[in-house]
């Protein structure tokens, strides 16, 4: 089998080595992480669905969840939301197969309430977020794509394309990680924090500059002061969290936009922006690793919501992250690693147009050192695609 | 002060010695009356939020409830909604009020959930049922309304009447009584019976046929037969019941247009017929007293909904409603009686265009006997006007 | 064939004899009226879709049109509409037949938008008021019920009924006859005059006091004076018609609202009340012979938008209105009469539970006298039952 | 003024010299960019709505436009519409000024009408396409932002960044080119080409392939013959006019996964798969330059849509790709150009954070012969950033 694997020295720095770097993450409330979430979330209940009634993945899309903004009063102590956020939930999906109606559309609604209560549990769904589904018929013969019984590896449906990279930098790392732990281990303690935390992470040289914008619920804050302290913890949490993957100078800034002289803080009702002013769309933030990279190509794509059985854009983009990871993990001596498929329509997505891995080695190791090595990582990660598939399915990897 | 009340012998045959009758009650469950009780429901939340906030009811009203039915896939056991109802609160709503914004999206939808949680359980809120609300902004200057600083009787908004009726006929009485103990103590004990039970009564001579419409739920029947004994104790309730009202012949009929050899019969998921193809509106159902009655004269205004303060169209028919049954309580000899409140626009609405009650009196009765009685008593209640908004508020009143 | 026809005596004064009496029309233009004439056109451009495509009429109900009011800045010489009017149509078709799509939602789109432009000129398409559409798909087991093959009768989908009168009363002829000539003739030379006129009309003994309440287009009215002069020349069209239908006192009011000190009229930039917070639903307004007459037995059914082929509710109150027309055109000395016709699912429509004709003669005639008449022409108005729905599906008869 | 202008050497080969290159532009047809220029034009017309009534722009957003497909039954000679193409705009805006309402959701709609119309002519507004709107309020103390009177450059505010390169290679000029000129030049001679052309590029070192996919229109294709020419002709034109751009070899394919013998070809009625199954939405497709260029950074941001005086996302977007080309053609020896402008919350937006030109010259030029020179173009450009705002405003600049 030809899988076209290319190897080849990245004719640039590497990333960690570039003068200037930007990273940004937004946190799972922001409004645009917000229609991600859900939309992922609806894809694999849908997925679940199929595989359930008819033992086979039918198909549909969901990646086009929408977000309008509400309106909220928030006050120190507890307001209140005035205008629910109203999210719609929108795509493409089999309704009916051999005679059987498919709960679709029920199924989407339940996805995204049990998902909203769980990533943003300040928001009451159906009085503080209405939300209402218009889910097309996918068309007939594009409907039967995967199952137990399918052996075969599915046709690329497209003509597209995936980047990944590997290893994040200590930027990237930064981001990334201090979202995850303000959303879990340090929101456990801190009831004050809502979802909606977006961090940008400069680095110039050495210094690494981390802006963190983090929306505080007011139920759990009775004052200015209160605020004050709890800005004041969540810098001190993100400044030791930084050193941890670091030994540049680190400075970090929470809610700079605060005026408290105007009385102008960053506080919610919900925990998230959405609730006042903010819309969201799915696919205009993270990227698939998570992050938003300007230093580095990536793929316009929307991952979320899309089908993973034979959606070659969200497969391709999840795989060559996997690739990557795998690669640098494996094989020594990588400063920095950028892998691309791209599909050829019409073909096994198990054998890309071409799977392409570019590479800044570190000093010392040469190309053909860890060539073939890296040949071979990338075509056992090939040959496991519908891996990928299965792991979304079953939810255990973040396409946001 | 004047209020024009006028006595008049009621030139028919009262409804109870016709030769025909037909009466008809959409029980709870029936689309319209979700409807109905849906706006009623917001309008008692924001009266409430009007009282709490700003201690006088502003200007809104929620009389135009939407819904458009789902589509469901019952089975014996338990079946599912496989398309969501979605339910359309409309109306006008004061948004703001002293600089306080006042959250009546979100008290509309809580107050929707609220009732439909309670009348309609199977319906799963945010899943089988969507929920949304469109509501304007009042006019300004229509805003200051009612409170408890307001010692004022309101002025008429329109020029509109209310007409109400009493005693009920024998058939109008099983009608409503059997509906409601259906919904209630019988369900009670018999959880397949959902709440979307109509009733239609015909009485020809000393004839009485009823006939019910009752939607069972597919979770508590587990096959044919089980559907057959549930429908055969609902007939065997039903006359027991009438029987307690009439001593004329009676014959009850449920779910007349079931066929079992071709297994279509009147099974549902949620216990309304909302869920597969039947819509509902406001005001398309029961009058304000809670029957549909072609023999009496009606008013064609939607009750429910409306605002319980100076929307003249729900107040004078609630109140003739009431006229009519203080009268026949209180004063002996009365066969039929027919109230119809007129209103004047501008006009205070203690102080009708005219208060006019017709009677056909009791044989041995004449109408000077009993004139300045019923006079008397239709002051009373005129003067006593506000508490029918108050009972609206406080929801000790129905209004379908 | 048995039709169970009955004639009896009405057990009550005819309308024109009785003390008080109360009729109102509201004109095509208002909110209510737009939803019943949306509605229809729907349901005629349906009826037309299946008859060109499959050649019968196919399963479908569109009667569930709901108006949310927009907003509206109206100012003499020409005001703007800043929010849209928003239209939903609700209801059920038949969207597939032996494997052909049909263009169900495009065809009720196109309806409407034809229909609005003719009925509200002032309202533009898609900018001041919005259109949007849910048609569930209907039961399949419905689909098939009219069409040049079928010679059959179609059978009663429901056990309901409809009701007549005739002759119209003077004050009945008066609103009617006012608003038909207010929306054509006088329109015509006065486009200043809006389209939403709603008339109520009152007789108290031997007055008749007519109100108008009659939306003026802000972009054909200048000024204060302009619009006064707009004002006076309506009632006195008006008083001039009623004169014609009668020998009775009349009184015609006009406006009675506005406060021109205040500033307040009724000018509006597109001519109806649904531009500025007046919601809408079908079935809220007038009956299907035009008129809300509540000294009158009325049906609730809403006769718009309904499948004028085999739902006996508008069929019935469209039949019973034309029997008594045609009764009382072809046979002398009726005073009043009423037609009232009980379906019973399951049975042709053309046989009737009961066809029942209830009369008030002329003094010096007696039921006898006209009784065998009566019967012939009731029994062949409901030999010819199915014309009523071609009448429908031609427009050839108004259903509010 | 110090606008921290840095010039340093682009540290990798050009665009022009690697060895894969990707481009790929959506037409104006693809429901993505449909979404984008819907949300531009809304844009636009509010500016000068704004403009016109209050002398400034004031707040407002509506970057977030959602199609939802509908579903068409093409057929050659002219087939149809079943479902309309849902749209929904969505944003924020000042509905409010000085006491006067502005009619925001107005004239939304009707710039979406008249973009719809021109570009998308086939389809029919209103009933192949319902437009809704969702516009929320601005917060208050963002509302005065530009206009005559300010002669101060606004602040920016966010902190975001936009990146612009020049000149561009020869695939991304054919790329570009060839769908500019099918959509207008050929598409005036061949009514049969619908405007949703999407083309991809692929350039492996000196050979280019072309991808087109065309939606033709059924009503100007009267069968398969037909169809197969109309895929020809457009080879053929992009083929020729393909190597007006370059010497490479050029292959081109047009519609390549349409099947004759199952008579699977890529046939519309209205010229753009948003009629069947494909939705879209705004920054889901072309960057600010009108191409995506996975070789090149490119931001996240969506730029159609935005507010142009004082979103920062869109003006470096645009101001960038400006600033590349007025560099690329005012200096001589610049091989490959890559233009970041970063801004900073609160600092006035001509004085960026950094501006960041990155250069990879022409052989036998150094970076040193025209640091000066680039440097005076880039402040001149950063100067004149008001411009930007003006151009957005009157049309003269394309966002997607």
């Amino acid at each position: 089998m030809d899988r076209n694997i290319q190897v080849s020295r990245l004719d640039r720095q590497a990333v960690e080595d570039q003068e200037v770097e930007i990273v940004e993450r937004k946190g799972i409330g922001h409004p645009d992480s917000i229609c991600d979430g859900v939309a992922e979330s609806v894809s694999r209940a849908l997925s679940q669905l199929y595989l359930d009634r008819v033992g086979k993945v039918l198909h549909y899309n969901t990646d086009e969840t929408q977000l309008v903004a509400g309106r909220a009063a928030p006050a120190f102590g507890g307001g209140e939301v005035v205008e629910p956020v109203y999210i719609l939930i929108v795509g493409r999906a089999t309704k009916e197969y051999d005679g059987e109606q498919l709960p679709v559309d029920s199924t989407a609604l339940a996805a995204a309430r049990d998902y909203l209560a769980e990533a943003i549990p300040e928001l009451e769904y159906g009085t503080d977020v209405v939300v209402d589904v218009k889910l097309g018929e996918g068309s007939g013969d594009l409907q039967d794509v995967f199952g137990e019984e399918t052996q075969e590896v599915p046709m690329a449906n497209d003509t597209s394309f995936g980047v990944g990279h590997a290893p994040l930098t200590e930027t990237e790392t930064i981001v990334r990680e201090a979202e995850r732990a303000l959303n879990t281990t340090y929101h456990d303690d801190h009831p004050e924090l809502g979802p909606d935390v977006k961090i940008m992470g400069k680095r110039e040289g050495d210094r690494i500059d981390i802006t963190v914008a983090a929306a505080m619920v007011d139920a759990y804050v009775d004052g200015l002061d209160e605020y004050d302290d709890a800005v004041a913890s969540v810098r001190e949490y993100v400044d030791d969290l930084a050193r941890e993957y670091t030994d540049r100078e680190v400075n970090v800034d929470v809610n700079t936009a605060d005026d408290y002289d105007e009385g102008s803080v960053y506080l919610t009702v919900t925990g998230t922006s959405a609730e006042q002013g903010d819309d969201g769309s799915v696919g205009r933030g993270n990227r698939a690793n998570g992050l938003i990279t300007p230093n580095r190509p990536m793929s316009m794509e929307a991952t979320s919501g899309k089908n993973p059985v034979n959606h070659i854009g969200k497969i391709y983009n999840l795989l060559s992250t996997r690739v990557a990871e795998s690669v640098t993990e494996e094989v020594d001596g990588i400063r920095d690693l950028q892998v691309r498929l791209l599909s050829q329509i019409g073909r096994p997505i198990d054998e890309p147009h071409v799977a392409d891995a570019q590479i800044v080695t570190e000093d010392g190791v040469t190309l053909s050192d860890i060539e073939a090595d890296v040949v071979d990582i990338v075509d056992r990660e090939l040959a496991d695609v519908t891996d990928v598939t299965r792991s979304v399915i079953e939810g255990d990897v973040s396409t946001f």
